[in-house]
């Protein structure tokens, strides 16, 4: 179950559950405890019923409001407020965290960023900066910023109250599904995986998922060190992180079983299964981690009780349909 | 709180809280027990929390199953399988259940019914017959079919049997939201809100939303017998049968608490309510019942402890997006 690296007792975890269950007390009047639903396991090729997490009914339609209110609500928000750099669900996030609790918030995404993802930041209030052409140009852009202004940074993964934050996403899991085996969970710059991972702390085996064109985690536990990959195709806006964090991976080689690729054609189909089954509208990268048991990446043993993060659903649907 | 007609003393409820208990045991390992989610109640004029059942996760994408397994559960079935006519969702459910149960089914739909709801149907196995103009053509063809084929007719809400299987919705919200003061359902032909109302016995104000344009049960109500309305508009694929059931009737006198009117537009409003706040497609008769509280059709006293059943999403997402 513990592939990667070396044992949990040679290298601690960095996040504690306790720290997750702090989290998760600090959360509890802000996040949706979101609900588990359960789909046949056959059509999934299951021997038992396989249980979905919507987390894509989450405020501001991902996971990532968990670690922006945690770190808000753990830091001192100075008189300049809080400053991000997104792909568009953690800007979201930052904004609506910010609104909530009074506080001015600037992010900084990459041009070219749709209208829609803009439009929903800059509706909860926030000012929206394009700064360069990907996500890590979007971050460059918004460190520069932050050193004029004294804002708050709430980094999108590679932050410990981040971390701890989505974690509680494998805290309800357990709760609401303590019979799974295996959760598997989309992967972008780490941040839920690793907060789910430090949670289940090997007592079921949390399996990685991204799309062949954006392998990050894939190749950083491999290469041994997070390093920096090329990414695109049909899920980039949520998973094109290029780099997993430093805070994450030590959890990964510990916690993570393994790390799955599947082709973005998998994705589009898991999308359409999940409106087919469930009449539920994910993104790409919602539909990812799914998309391991569709297509037969992830085969799990005949008594595996499977547990799948459905974690964003800010998409076209249209696209959804049609595709 | 009942406002139509005669005291519960004086006519008993058709279908008792005992029976849907029965059907939820019945129906236990068939359907679906849907999650209920939080929403702000703020952005609802509300001064609670609004409790959402989310009852379009359900099997085929409605609530209908419910009402079918429950029939089929507790009849005989003849070789020649069950027959039904329906405007789209009972047809798809009758047909999902026969096919579980291993049993034939011929569903009669009016002519102009979308190709999508016709791939349904016969995606579950289905023979979907084109019955006439309208749901009530398509509920006399049917008839006609089933004198020559002996098969198990399965009304789409006028029968005591489906009306028990519905009111397990409202066993399961109040499950789950014991706290709700005030039960918002669209309404049809009856089935949903008969079994609701059956279900809540006046313990909790259940409360009929219709589209102005398909003003059934609000007609009858007012008329003191069910009578023959004219049905058109944005829900009436869903919400259009043109008489509400006899049997739900002098439930609907004695246990609905008020009967309400929305325009189209509030509804269409309502199916993008859900997408902004939730990431959910709703059709437009899911959409109905919230569609009160939005345009301020219901106006919830200040201690009310508002719930809504969001009862079906089977309808073209580009179109809620978009419209």
């Amino acid at each position: 179950m513990l592939a990667f690296g070396p044992r949990a007792s040679v290298r601690p975890a960095m996040i504690s559950r306790s720290a997750i269950a702090a989290a998760a007390s600090r959360l509890a009047e802000r996040v949706r405890h979101t609900p588990v639903i359960e789909v046949d396991g056959k059509i999934l090729s299951c021997h038992y019923a396989v249980k979905l997490k919507l987390e894509l009914l989450q405020h501001t339609g991902s996971f990532k409001p968990r670690g922006a209110f945690n770190r808000l609500l753990t830091a001192t928000i100075p008189s300049a407020g809080v400053i991000a750099a997104s792909g568009g669900n953690h800007g979201a996030a930052v904004a609506y965290a910010a609104q909530a609790l009074g506080a001015k918030a600037e992010i900084f995404v990459p041009t070219g960023t749709p209208a829609t993802k803009i439009n929903r930041i800059s509706g909860y209030g926030a000012r929206v900066v394009e700064g360069g052409q990907t996500y890590a140009d979007a971050l460059a852009a918004c460190h520069v910023r932050q050193e004029e202004t004294g804002a708050l940074e709430v980094h999108a993964y590679d932050h410990a109250d981040v971390l701890g934050g989505q974690g509680t996403v494998g805290r309800e899991f357990e709760m609401d599904a303590p019979e799974l085996t295996h959760v598997l969970v989309a992967t972008g710059g780490g941040g839920l995986i690793g907060g789910v991972a430090a949670w289940y702390a090997g007592s079921a085996a949390v399996i990685s998922v991204e799309p062949e064109l954006c392998p990050t985690l894939h190749t950083a536990l491999r290469a041994g060190r997070p390093v920096d990959c090329p990414v695109s195709g049909l899920a980039a806006d949520a998973l094109g992180a290029r780099r997993v964090g430093v805070l994450m991976f030590p959890i990964a080689q510990m916690m993570v079983a393994d790390a799955i690729l599947v082709p973005d054609e998998a994705i589009a189909a898991a999308q359409r299964f999940l409106w087919e089954q469930l009449r539920l509208i994910a993104e790409p990268g919602g539909a990812t981690a799914l998309a391991a048991l569709l297509c037969g990446r992830f085969v799990p043993p005949p008594d595996a009780r499977v547990g799948v993060v459905i974690c964003g659903g800010n998409t076209d649907p249209g696209k959804v349909v049609s595709n």
